[in-house]
């Protein structure tokens, strides 16, 4: 799957930079976009920087592949689902003031506030227009619909998340609730736009859609395992960023909400008015250790790994989805036992 | 004119009513909205606060009427029009750090920046969702072809105007173009959608959208005079905040480029790496008027109108424009002689 990866990324990068085309005066705001992208450095000199897993995209065209043989017709769906999701990590960077991103300078960090807003607004404005301008007229609309509704759930997503910084009870269900529309709603709908791109009915566009769901919330809580317990080598982040931004992430949430004394030393850390100091964090990671919640985080993610594994069997009776098994694997590698 | 704008208010309402409805725990998301759009109070309780002038729309509808007859038909894209415009000043009042608007805080100034990125993201989705799920499918996607290309110009016009904020020198015809896309842009796409809408061919829609350019180029050059020469009662802003954060309008980008001593305590004032004080501010106000700044932009704006008048001559042989006229004459009141 892995040179089949590398193709998907290469029609992808050919679209976002036909789209990005514009007179030299106002290229400026598109080199904030090429330089989140990995295209170019701080100078906005030429690199090739590790870009993103594009996990989203490659689901998208390996849905379309497997029901219709052909990847291609489904690129600016791909796409589309790759800029809004590079939208969404521009504005989060903000408002979550985080400085790094996959080892590089976060946008704002980069170029201030104000710009990377504005960076952020017209990267979610070149993803629709990645359908607008380039989707067969009949496909555009209906997967117009999907894209939106999905960006609706993002954004409510987002809301609440940052809402529940000044909570101090968040419930597991609400909490899976909430990454259901932050993170899961985009890979369902990346799933269903490559089943819409090779003309499946709706019943099989759904169908490809619950897959991406389970697989999108498996791996987001799995992110929220290394955010917590994944050397920065592995993230490109600060180490243990979440804990010590008392971030509410399922393992927090979990510890959180327990009757006992570790618990309630927990609380009283993530009840502080400020991020944690390095021995703040620590000692938060090892009450977390202490209440078990690496592990039962993991089981949940298992949980909605099996889950998804379970819909690609039944998928597997009508269209091929072996890539998309060794998609999994890449996705969701690693969950401790 | 007044009683049509009333109704043209009401069903645009409506629309964008019916596209904010949201299951209740994530509802919180849209009252930011709903509060930047005065239908309610900083605690939530409905009231109807003065909506803003809501030109753009009114441009749309009142095009829409002049050919068909039919305003109703073209209501999804005057409510995509008006609501991509709030999302702008959702997001320029946090890029600009504006905490007052309509005599009202701004979204962000009442529920924080991370909060008012994410309000402003909803409110361009929501923009999308009017003409994606309520446009009939044949104008579908030709209106969003204009919006977006639209707002591709907004974002644009915005970098320039945010990077300026650290140049030192930009000449008349840069400031023209940059709020030609800016703010122009918008008003033109309004005129042309409202078009579209009608079953205009296009020639007739670019027609339509000249004249709205012209509108919107005499609009905001009347705007920077506001900004510097109003009274706060006529804006709902601080008094001169142009002037006090150094935005380079147009009478400031005329009067920075003035080779007399004038121009030169006026280039120190805003070389100046910070707000002015009231003191500054007022001497500043005083060297443009020695400069005669504010007769030079009167000029511009009067120049703006009398082509947006002359185009809608043209307009008047095969269409009806007497609405449109009389609205130019609420939008460009008192440009002073």
């Amino acid at each position: 799957v892995e040179s089949r990866l590398a193709a998907f990324s290469t029609a992808i990068d050919e679209l976002i930079r036909d789209l990005l085309i514009a007179s030299p005066q106002y290229d400026g705001i598109y080199d904030m976009l090429r330089y989140h992208l990995g295209w170019i450095d701080e100078s906005g000199n030429a690199v090739a920087a590790p870009p993103g897993k594009r996990l989203r995209p490659a689901l998208c065209l390996l849905v379309a592949e497997g029901i219709s043989g052909d990847w291609r017709a489904a690129v600016p769906g791909a796409t589309a689902i790759e800029l809004v999701h590079n939208f969404s990590l521009i504005h989060d960077d903000i408002e979550d003031r985080s400085e790094l991103r996959r080892f590089r300078k976060t946008v704002w960090a980069l170029r201030g506030e104000a710009q990377a807003i504005n960076a952020g607004d017209s990267m979610l404005i070149v993803a629709e227009q990645a359908l607008v301008e380039r989707a067969p007229a009949e496909r555009a609309l209906p997967a117009l619909r999907l894209l939106n509704r999905s960006c609706r759930g993002l954004c409510e997503g987002q809301y609440l998340d940052l809402f529940w910084e000044h909570e101090t009870s968040v419930t597991e269900h609400q909490y899976l609730e909430m990454i259901e529309r932050k993170t899961a709603r985009l890979f369902q709908t990346a799933a269903e736009m490559g089943a819409l791109f090779a003309g499946a009915d709706e019943a099989t566009q759904q169908q490809f859609g619950s897959f991406g769901s389970s697989l999108g919330m498996a791996f987001q809580v799995i992110d929220d395992l290394l955010g917590a317990w994944a050397p920065v080598v592995d993230t490109g982040k600060t180490a243990e960023l979440d804990i010590a931004t008392r971030k509410k992430t399922l393992p927090a949430v979990l510890g959180l909400s327990s009757d006992s004394p570790a618990g309630s030393r927990l609380r009283a850390l993530y009840g502080l008015d400020r991020n944690l100091t390095p021995p703040e964090t620590a000692e938060a990671i090892d009450l977390l250790n202490e209440l078990g919640m690496r592990e039962r985080t993991s089981e949940v993610a298992r949980r909605y790994r099996d889950e998804a594994v379970g819909q690609l069997d039944t998928l597997a009776e009508r269209h091929k989805v072996a890539p998309l098994r060794e998609l999994i694997l890449s996705v969701l590698p690693g969950i401790p036992q």
